[in-house]
């Protein structure tokens, strides 16, 4: 489309999100005028130097003040508080967003704290493992998935609106009940980094084999789940609490499948393993096609390109 | 060291570990002859057709004939036949060795295989997730730990010329006991195998959540597992089943952290949660610090760095 979606957009909380959705409207969108506001004094100040927003407010209120769009990236526990924190500074017209990890919880905790007003909850499927005011830029969107969880009763032309702001900053929408999104990120990422902050932890613990050795051998396939048990501690311990029901679901089947496995193992069972193993590689192959991931071995890691 | 530490390298197994060990003797021994067989005549036509040696042999006896150094990189479940069935062309003064990810195991197999001959096992701690004999590259090992477990009576000096050899192809070596081999590898390679075998295979068969569902969401985490779950599965059953003790102790000890967190996500202890997800983030830091993996964030993939 031609005309940007919104005038004026603010950004509630300013890590690896926020500040990735201002980086994101300064390159893609640079007639949006934006403004940003953190809880924390020391990202607000650290926020200026590297000219994250047009304008860094110091309270929440003042940030939103004026915009027709206001981004919260706040972990989903301090959703709420973010919300009521603003409320007086918020536009009537204003159409309020987020982007947590859950959004059944988060949509209901909005409408507590903001009655009446328009909101429409988002879920950028993407991130890394680093955090901060330092570590947004502007191509995260780019080919990633944006989950839009309208209500029921949500106006058309701020859905359209909404949609064209998350296309426009690279990614593609996808809408979907909030109920259902929950057990889909239940398993395609809150179950992941569960299992993946279990297995490091483990191997911190043992007694007999040490850290170093751990750190050491750790390319044997350690290493992958270290990236993502690096996240954000914060933002995990919300999730997890926010999106327990489905989180627990999940892990009963993980564990029985993992018991079949273990049993196959304890018998000696070579075909079932085999069988199991075999058939995961197709998962691999489709999300390859559809530009999910790098087809490049190990991800291109710069050991075995010659970038390092 | 300024001589080659072998004359004539022979590899038998001509997939990503053989393929690599040979193209990173051509290219960083260059006046060493190589062999190679592999079981399946279909790969080694291919190796012919992009020259992975100097001579493919018809047999494996042929291709050890003359060889110094013979090294098995076939699947551990398949190293006593493939010794067995070389073990007629092979020298007298040959050192054998191996890439095998299991070493008590593989080592008693190449002992009864080959008796009295000079058998010093190797692991080197590296891959990707694809297989075959184009899958090789000669910058595999660089940078990677090689752990060797020689033997209580191992001769020196082949045991000096084994670890140049590694150390030629671009490896650390270290040197261990093949039973705490056997441990440490069971917990920075083969239980994080298991796991992302798992993961992937209950994510494929849920009922309520589809597969392209899975697919397109999976940068949230789920797509890293998906690499590891791509790997070779005749490799895999191998190695649980020859690393079967060891494996199912950590399994054990993974189990019983997992469970701790499921009962403090249950319990709603957002405490508890945090203080496990707070101290994973420094064996992170430690692969980085000590260059076992990519620096930049989500491991430099693609899609953030403007290459794809």
């Amino acid at each position: 489309m031609s005309a940007a979606p919104f005038r004026h957009v603010a950004v509630i909380g300013l890590g690896l999100l926020g500040g990735s959705v201002l980086r994101a409207v300064q390159q893609f969108l640079p007639g949006t005028a934006t403004t940003g506001y953190d809880a924390d004094a020391g990202v607000r100040a650290r926020a200026r130097e590297i000219a994250l927003a047009g304008t860094v407010a110091e309270t929440a209120a003042d940030a939103v003040a004026g915009a027709d769009l206001v981004v919260l990236c706040v972990p989903v526990g301090a959703m709420a508080d973010a919300a009521r924190a603003m409320a007086a500074g918020l536009s009537p017209d204003a159409l309020v967003t987020d982007v947590g990890s859950s959004k059944a919880r988060v949509m209901a905790q909005l409408d507590q704290a903001l009655p009446g007003r328009a909101v429409i909850p988002s879920h950028p499927v993407a991130g890394t493992e680093q955090s901060g005011p330092d570590a947004g830029f502007a191509a995260l969107f780019r080919n990633r998935w944006c989950i839009v969880t309208p209500p029921e009763d949500a106006d058309p032309a701020r859905l359209a609106a909404l949609t064209a702001f998350w296309e426009a900053l690279g990614a593609r929408v996808e809408l979907m009940d909030a109920e259902h999104h929950d057990r889909v990120l239940a398993v395609t990422s809150h179950l992941p980094h569960l299992i993946a902050y279990t297995i490091v932890g483990t191997a911190s613990d043992l007694e007999e084999v040490t850290q170093s050795e751990v750190i050491k051998f750790s390319a044997g396939g350690f290493r992958d789940f270290t990236r993502i048990a690096a996240s954000d501690p914060t933002m995990w311990r919300d999730v997890f609490l926010s999106n327990r029901d489905a989180v627990l679901e999940m892990l009963q089947r993980f564990t029985e499948d993992l018991t079949e496995l273990q049993k196959a193992i304890r018998k000696r069972d070579g075909d079932a393993l085999f069988d199991h193993f075999a058939r995961t590689r197709a998962i691999r192959r489709g999300i390859i096609e559809m530009g999910q991931d790098d087809a490049r071995p190990d991800f291109g890691r710069s050991d075995h390109n010659g970038a390092a």
